[in-house]
């Protein structure tokens, strides 16, 4: 896997020197954490949500980032109508169907933005990727079941990547990434991640960030999943698992620490 | 009241074990915050707000917070419908009637929540709480006016708690838990407190935690509160009074760190 | 310039004492920032959006400040009630045009609420303001256009402040505040503020903690945007720009650390 590390690493300068503008249509609870690991990351954030503008900010965008954490009517309506535009315009949209599996309202709008909207990189947990893969689902809220871990996160990835003709990132204790054929296991990060709010989040718009500065959508999902990880280790390092402000605050020092030279040493990328 | 101390020491021990889901629907200015103080003490936060998903996820959680703290009419509904099927279906309710007192629309829905809902915890500070017992009040905005300190917190308590049946959580300089009869101190905590937004929606949010776990509603109640005012006072001991970002971080730290060990030693409980 | 800057001090101490309620209509990516940074200034936010309680909010507050960050037609409807609100109280309103000439509907919101509300300072970035003063821009999304650079910011801020007879706040490498006639050249902040989201909006209301103290609208403009400049200054000293999360927090610690014998030291003003 030195090729796929070496091409993160290179997009990764390239992202820094384009500062792709990066349109999300997220929730409130994560979405200053989003903001800041886009710009720690080289991006620059655009959250914008009314339908009287949603498509005319996507449209300036190198891309969209849909995220259904806190949902409504109002934010559905231009989520499908942001994705259309970017799909009319060639933009990259990475989707993140936040608690899918969990309600009727998620599972509605995560079908009906996945029949309606090109999506070029799906993110999500395995339950919510197992929801997406038409398997049953035991999700409690917006964390993974652990009940849900018996399904096996590779073949998950490549159903949801070939039904929607997607890359699929479903990331859990390994993240795993396919097209449908490749699957690259990316075991990076650390389990502290899971007690802070927003770092699912944050990944998925790492992907928008290293797909909104041109890079294929299948080296973006890596990109920004081993991103996230390798964040999540540095900040365990330093702030270990008993101060989670701290760690919380690490992450996003370590983000916009993040450069080529550590990725290359740090990324731990196997091909299946 | 070693009695009570060891119950909450032995109900966080449960609380980190069973990892309740706490659903809020609460406002977007310290909603991370809330998120992150679950997550830190054990529980597992959603935030779900659409009418259309509302009742269905406060159906498969342990607890349901509600916080008025920017309601507005979408918001409020959603509140009404969570409480009711919170109560169909004997799931504990906290309510926080953030500002209430400071306008109509607070004032209102903070009776048409009291009048359709049955509550387990009230949490409030003094002007909020001498709102709902039938005072006048003078608060300006969301933190407690000086004026109304002249009221006493016991009595405002234990009316509340008589008037609503359920348990009030009167917070200030002194905390007052009561369910009418009863009546628990804790003088944990520091002024530091108020200098950051949203410790009060978090102890809210950590009521609702160890209510979600099991607790008996009085023990949630002082629980949470002291929860808060022990990170409250760790985090004060770490960064004093001047460097609120660092305070805010610790608070964060601390309840991430606290045990059943630290609430035996460090809460300062007196029953009156 | 050693008058405006002692007049700062000292209206810093008086602000301290007062403790001035800010409402707030404002977006969710930097809410909690901004909430915190009048914390931390001395202040005492409240954020409310709904159109049956906006103006009665509004009524009780010493300063207005809207910021359409996040806009979206039920918020843009209170924001002009509750500028109408405040004109008829004579409470001062601060705008933040965020993304100003981003969008049809940003670029008709701010021209509404110009039109419809009598503003005492506007604080933006020179894309912002150069939409503002009537000039082309070519932002893209919420963060100043280099291509917008070679307009001149002393004569956008001039021509803002007459077009719409208030004071402007064009804020960038170096920060311009005038009233029309008169030009302030704020030099402090550094670079790395602009990696962190919100450090613009927390500027706008700093502004409007000065003007809610009852500080003239120049003075409190001036006064507003020295004192984020500043904490970023001290911020960069501890935290450098490679650890934006630190940073971050760094920020809100040298606010909540910001004095009048700080202010005289480190202000760098210039009177053109």
């Amino acid at each position: 896997m030195n090729t796929i590390r070496e091409y993160i690493a290179s997009y990764l300068t390239e992202l820094k020197i384009k500062a792709p503008l990066v349109h999300c249509i997220t929730n409130y609870v994560t979405v200053n954490d989003v903001a800041n690991a886009l710009l720690a990351i080289g991006a620059s954030p655009i959250m914008a949500d009314d339908i009287n503008e949603t498509e005319e900010i996507t449209a300036i965008s190198s891309a969209l980032v849909i995220n259904i954490g806190t949902l409504n009517q109002r934010t559905i309506e231009s989520m499908i109508l942001s994705g259309k535009k970017a799909n009319a315009l060639g933009i990259p949209v990475v989707f993140d169907p936040v608690g899918a599996g969990a309600s009727k309202l998620r599972n509605d709008t995560t079908m009906e933005i996945l029949e309606q909207v090109k999506i070029a990189v799906l993110r999500g947990n395995l339950s919510e990727a197992s929801f997406v893969a038409g398997l049953e689902v035991s999700t409690k809220g917006v964390d993974s079941s652990e009940a849900d871990e018996i399904n096996d996160s590779i073949a998950v990835a490549k159903a949801v990547a070939k039904d929607f003709h997607c890359v699929a990132a479903v990331t859990g204790a390994t993240d795993i990434i396919s097209d449908g054929e490749r699957v690259v296991n990316v075991s990076n990060g650390c389990k502290t991640l899971s007690k802070v709010t927003g770092t699912g989040c944050m990944a998925t718009a790492l992907v928008g960030a290293f797909a909104g500065a041109g890079t294929d959508n299948f080296t973006a999902a890596v990109g920004g999943v081993a991103s996230m990880g390798i964040a999540g280790e540095i900040a365990f390092s330093k702030a270990g698992n008993t101060a989670m402000g701290s760690f919380h605050i690490a992450i996003i020092d370590a983000l916009s620490n993040l450069n080529g030279e550590i990725i290359s040493r740090m990324a731990k990328l196997y091909e299946e």
